[in-house]
């Protein structure tokens, strides 16, 4: 873990290139940067954190470390989820902290930002101009852009609204040898030349670095209203969201189970019902009589399935229970340490994905709390377990393994949203397969021949 | 042009891997496969054509190919526009036209096309789910999805709903080598390995061949209102297409020169206004209340710029005017033979643009018709010229690559959604620049260090 350097790598020449102040050594600072919030056991300790302010000084990182084979780790908010921002000893952290410029074109409908900018302040600064960035990741108050962009972020809306990628057309990006390039741009349509923003979308910081991001904004969400069917049985609720799901298209559609909505009741008190197996929290942001329309129908389909009801066309009474899924994760922590997963199938798998977990909470012993982006099919399983029980700590890390490869067989995805990182890296080759692994190889060896970019990580 | 093919490759070996009948080597059918609708003079003669029906039949004739250093040329419907899909002297064309299943499951909103199917079939299945798969190229009813996919084709509707790869979640691809590998699926979320399935999208044919795609699919868009507003003055309709964008999102708005409202009333004697310098074609699929609204707001900003403006609710009676839009191209074609553009910009330097063709118009002597997808600043200039004139058909020639040099000295594309094929590869580089594409080039030898995928397009 402590970092054993015999042939530590030469700073100097790097501060030299660097502004002042950018390059960071001193241990007690360089501690808050070895982990991002997935708390990687295997996190290493970097040699040095450059604080970068601009792609100059991205590609004066790079050139050093291609020169001395330096690995670097390239991180936004560290706020992601699969240890992607864990450092590795004698590596290099590359902080966009301090870039976090946004401007906002209303007339072509573009931002332009920098990596580091929150979500939240992109969302923030297209309102001013009546405009929309959707990606809403649950951290969206306290993770970058970048970091969206390089896992290719989603969150509760994309079940109306699509993921990050569906937003990006353009970036500028540091490649392994230290040459920076613009790619795409502010155009709606493109295509002269291979789709390569696209290709570093979801790229995880293995085959560059991104200072700057091209993002297509829409015109502002109608205020929205809100529907809470909580159901007796777990069937019911994923029956109802396969019966919603073949009729329309809400702007929302998440997923808590029991586990989850007593954790999250113990934090608000906001009178959950704690019996039920299920619990969904559906938005229509149509124009007013076609959600009225839609919460109408979508209220017949739940109860059909023996839930009740609670709608509301008040935003602010509806903002409060989608707070309370936001929370989820953090109530869910209160009860123990966690393995978070991530886990998407195709929406008619839902059911038996849900029935599986539970039974490997069964036979693992451990509990397994179950939030969903449910319209999408992705969901985020918490294994709860108490890191002092070694015992009860391995059979977590068995049901951990365990929920990826039921997903893989019911023919879905180890990673919907949060990026594979370091910790569920063991699982790729077999959600991949062995041909379309070997193409991810053969592009990260294109482009970084020398390996140091993220090395690690996603592959 | 004919070919003359001292080192034949041995087809014998790949008609015996291939079903009866697959293989084409009769001169007369060759002749057929040379061009597709650009009509490029370039193009060569194959050796032969596959006829292929299935993922397998492709495998055979990749790995054939490599065999033999035999360069491919996929080719969907034959109408790309750029010559993506011209024969190569000695090379080998792979047509998917007897590959068109098409599966939809309505629950998922999922489209499983192979890529001979037509963009037309694909909506028609989509449609009888009451699902639609947006992406519309003004050569819908006779393009193939394969190559909508190959080209990231775009259309009417990308003002509002994105371009083709907006809407592709997975696919099967054949590598250079003759594995056929599975990307992405039915899934929205899947951040699992690198954005491969991006990557394909767009790649024109040079990086593998696709033979199946999973398309996501939208709930079935509003019956549209239109509204055609014509301009006195070319400055009046650029400056509303401004004004528009700026406070609104029409699902559809489309230009037309003076020069293509003369040609395309010449065709459809619908009284179109011949002195008009621009019109518009605007529509809104907005909630009916809403549409009114909309229509409403730009019919101010329309007749605040000059314009006449004529508006309907009903679909029917709105679509001879989407029907003339899409008829210019054939309309403008009988004055001459045509050089078609493709160029785009962002939408603020739209008026630059035209200002800009009108004068290279002048200087050149020739005449430049213009239609636009004007909502996205991606426009078709049409450069008419008689071929049996050698002077003007040079002139021609010049005009077409100032054209392009003039989209990028306004921050724009060489083209927005027709691909580079074999026509713009020349002016590839310029509007790249070094760095770009070397990455271009470095992705393509990586996926296919023998150069055997459709050689000499794109890159």
């Amino acid at each position: 873990m402590t970092a054993d350097l015999p042939d530590l790598p030469d700073l100097a020449p790097l501060r030299a290139a660097l502004p002042e102040g950018v390059l960071v050594t001193d241990p007690a600072r360089l501690e808050t940067y070895r982990h991002d919030r997935a708390r990687d056991p295997g996190a290493g300790t970097p040699v040095a954190v450059a604080l970068v302010t601009s792609t100059d000084d991205v590609c004066a990182v790079v050139r050093w470390a291609a020169e001395h084979r330096v690995a670097l780790v390239p991180r936004g908010a560290g706020s992601g989820l699969s240890g992607g921002a864990s450092a590795v000893d004698g590596g290099l952290v590359v902080s966009t902290e301090r870039m976090r410029a946004i401007t906002v074109d209303p007339v072509t409908r573009i931002a332009v930002a920098q990596p580091g900018a929150f979500n939240a302040a992109v969302k923030a600064a297209a309102a001013e101009h009546g405009l929309w960035y959707p990606p809403d990741p649950s951290s969206y108050e306290f993770c970058s852009i970048g970091g969206n962009v390089a896992t290719n972020a989603g969150g509760l809306c994309c079940v109306k609204y699509g993921v990050t990628t569906d937003y990006v057309l353009g970036m500028t990006v540091v490649l392994a040898d230290g040459t920076a390039v613009s790619l795409g741009g502010p155009r709606l349509k493109d295509v002269a030349g291979l789709s390569l923003t696209k290709l570093f979308v979801g790229s995880e910081g293995t085959l560059g670095i991104i200072t700057e991001v091209v993002l297509r904004l829409v015109p502002a969400q109608r205020p929205p209203a809100t529907l809470v069917a909580t159901f007796p049985t777990l069937d019911g609720s994923t029956a109802a969201v396969l019966d919603i799901s073949r009729r329309l298209r809400p702007s929302m559609l998440e997923f808590m189970d029991r586990y989850t909505i007593n954790a999250v009741e113990d934090e608000t008190r906001m009178g959950l019902d704690r019996e039920a197996e299920g619990m969904l929290v559906i938005q229509s942001d149509e124009p007013e009589q076609h959600a009225d329309a839609e919460v109408a129908l979508i209220t017949e389909i739940c109860t059909g399935h023996g839930a009740e009801v609670f709608a509301t066309s008040d935003p602010g009474e509806g903002e409060q229970f989608v707070v309370a899924r936001r929370m989820a994760i953090p109530a869910v922590e209160k009860r123990g340490s966690l393995l978070l997963e991530d886990v998407g199938v195709p929406l008619t798998a839902l059911g038996d994905l849900c029935r599986g977990m539970a039974a490997i909470s069964a036979a693992r012993e451990v509990e397994i709390a179950v939030i969903a982006h449910a319209g999408d099919g992705n969901t985020h399983p918490l294994i709860v377990f108490d890191p002092a029980d070694a015992d009860q700590s391995a059979r977590a890390q068995q049901a951990y393994g365990e929920v990826m490869a039921l997903a893989i067989r019911l023919g879905g995805t180890i990673t919907g949203e949060h990026g594979v990182g370091r910790l569920k890296r063991d699982w790729l080759p077999d959600y991949l397969g062995p041909d379309a692994l070997a193409l991810n190889q053969r592009v990260k060896a294109a482009l970084d021949p020398l390996g140091i970019m993220n090395p690690g990580a996603l592959l």
